[in-house]
């Protein structure tokens, strides 16, 4: 059966002062009115029911993860006791979804992207589950790069594999890095290379297979929590293995070593949304343009000023004058005000509360 | 005896979000830990007693001004039935006091400026009760001008009269309303021109002696509100009377108008403080400086961002990166963030909120 991995155990600081330790990205609804969380779910709608879709978080965020998914079994939300990366991340989904469903195929999806629309990424999953039925194969998506970024990994495409869903499969041939400016111009100009979107499909047995392969300390940890699932001491066998499995990315800890791992271009519109600047060229409409983001209600007032990204959680009525190219973000604590090319250093600020010791702005 | 009439009733628009109807500027702590209007009453401290220091408000700041002066005795706050500038406003108080007082002189103080030091204002306040003993004459008080201004009036000194406290007083030739530039910038230049203050000292018999000459409608509805005072009706005459009362400022109407009338140049610090540019010119100690103010806690953190001023009265962290210059302000239902040399546009976007209907902004 088909079974869907929403992971969502990221804490980033990059939303700053909306995102804090216990409402990361993920669960604010920073792209619309849900939790990106909800979105990344609701996204799933008539494709993969709610029994088998799965949220990996984390004790810190498991009471918001439950709010932003009310529909989901409360069995299906697994909480990591540490943040260890995504290898043992998916290795935990896998052991838990194969050892109820032999047969399972898995999509991981990163619950803080933004995807639309909902049908072409449909599509592309239908594909992925169509591609990773075959036994032992690992599935990944590509984003077709719109720009040298060097923030993002690379995949690069080789073989064409056939189609699924009208999409076109290719061999992986191989995973790089996040690159330096050069290598992602060249990357770039290749014509061959596509971001990678930490969106996977495979069988939750070719998964494993491919841990037990690659990562064989990471397979016996998995083995041992596999082997009290449904016992009363498996939330302390969990506790006790867990944080001392090996805190590697799935990408390089098992992607890079496997054989056959196949790649499907993304058709949909994806975005990681990793900045207040990125939240800002996503939703604005046009160039210029103001974003006012006040889900339960409030208002933009401007004079003489352009090109504004306004957000209240609060009803809120925030006005600016004189001034174009600006983040302006409200939170009942804090305030933040950024010149929109400048957002990213919120991180910044964060670090500087951070050594202050103001954990209660963190 | 020595009294003093702070004027209260004024309702800016210029310091939104933070003033609204019944929160103006003279009842904000924006230049520091206490109201405007406290801050001017106890400048008077061992000058001017608290029972004979008067309080003209209205009836929707009456509460508020109650609170920001609480030594003073309740019967000490007079409240206008309806806004008629400043010549019924200083005759209300000056009918009341000489009923009590038929010696008395009185200084009058707008509530909302700012004045340091402390002791050189009570040296010009002393100065002004001493000229202002001769009966009949009335005493205002001018600024250096230090620039070409045309926000204000001015007042040109003419013959030398004698010093008061080391304060050389002239007799005043000429008041003369809010200029253009060109003829701002020959007054500047003239060295003889001062500006237009609002702070007035006279005996109580004196101005309503000048009001009886030159504004003889006023005076006719003063004596009404005279005949009713500490009777049961009072309340109820002032009320019938003081709304059709002309609404003149009293210099305007009497100063312009009468014989004996000396200025004395004022030697100390004055602001007006029209804006949240101005109070950050008020307030900043070195150029380019930051001006933060958090009377009840809270911080300004910036990363790459100069000549910042901040401003909340709930404890609040704002944080600014990239952009200099700017001014923001924090209020429980808006936020304002406008390039420091747009503040003034604030009331811009107040008649916007005004034509929208949000009377609950304003």
């Amino acid at each position: 059966m088909q079974h869907a991995v929403v992971m969502a155990g990221g804490s980033g600081t990059r939303f700053w002062p909306e995102s804090r330790r216990r409402r990361p990205k993920q669960l604010l609804p920073i792209t619309g009115g849900r939790p990106m969380l909800a979105e990344t779910v609701a996204r799933l709608d008539g494709l993969v029911p709610a029994e088998r879709t799965w949220v990996v978080t984390n004790a810190e965020q498991l009471a918001g993860a439950r709010e932003a998914c009310p529909d989901l079994p409360a069995e299906n939300l697994l909480a990591e006791p540490a943040a260890r990366n995504t290898a043992p991340c998916i290795g935990l989904a896998a052991t838990v979804i194969a050892a109820r469903d032999p047969e399972a195929v898995m999509a991981v999806l990163p619950a803080d992207h933004l995807v639309k629309p909902t049908a072409e990424f449909q599509r592309a999953l239908r594909a992925g589950f169509a591609a990773a039925a075959t036994p032992g194969r690992l599935v990944t998506f590509g984003i077709p790069p719109t720009y040298p970024a060097t923030g993002y990994g690379y995949i690069r495409s080789g073989a064409a594999m056939g189609e699924f869903e009208g999409i076109p499969a290719h061999r992986v041939d191989a995973f790089t890095e996040k690159p330096d400016a050069e290598r992602a111009a060249a990357m770039l100009a290749s014509g061959d290379h596509l971001w990678n979107s930490g969106i996977f499909v495979w069988r939750a047995d070719s998964i494993l297979g491919a841990i037990a392969r690659h990562m064989p300390e990471l397979a016996a940890g998995l083995e041992r929590i596999r082997g009290a699932l449904g016992g009363d001491d498996f939330a302390a066998v969990l506790d006790e293995v867990y944080p001392n499995l090996p805190a590697v990315p799935v990408d390089v800890g098992v992607m890079e070593k496997a054989d056959d791992v196949v790649v499907l271009a993304t058709p949909f519109h994806w975005s990681d949304v990793g900045s207040w600047r990125s939240l800002y060229d996503e939703l604005v409409e046009e160039a210029g343009g103001d974003v006012a983001v006040f889900p339960n209600g409030g208002e933009l007032v401007t004079e003489d000023a352009r090109g504004v990204l306004a957000y209240s959680q609060e009803p809120q009525t925030i006005a600016v004058i004189g001034l174009d190219d600006v983040v302006v973000v409200r939170t009942p604590d804090a305030i933040l005000v950024a010149s929109r090319e400048r957002s990213e250093d919120v991180k910044k600020v964060v670090e500087r509360l951070r050594a202050a010791g103001r954990e209660d702005l963190l």
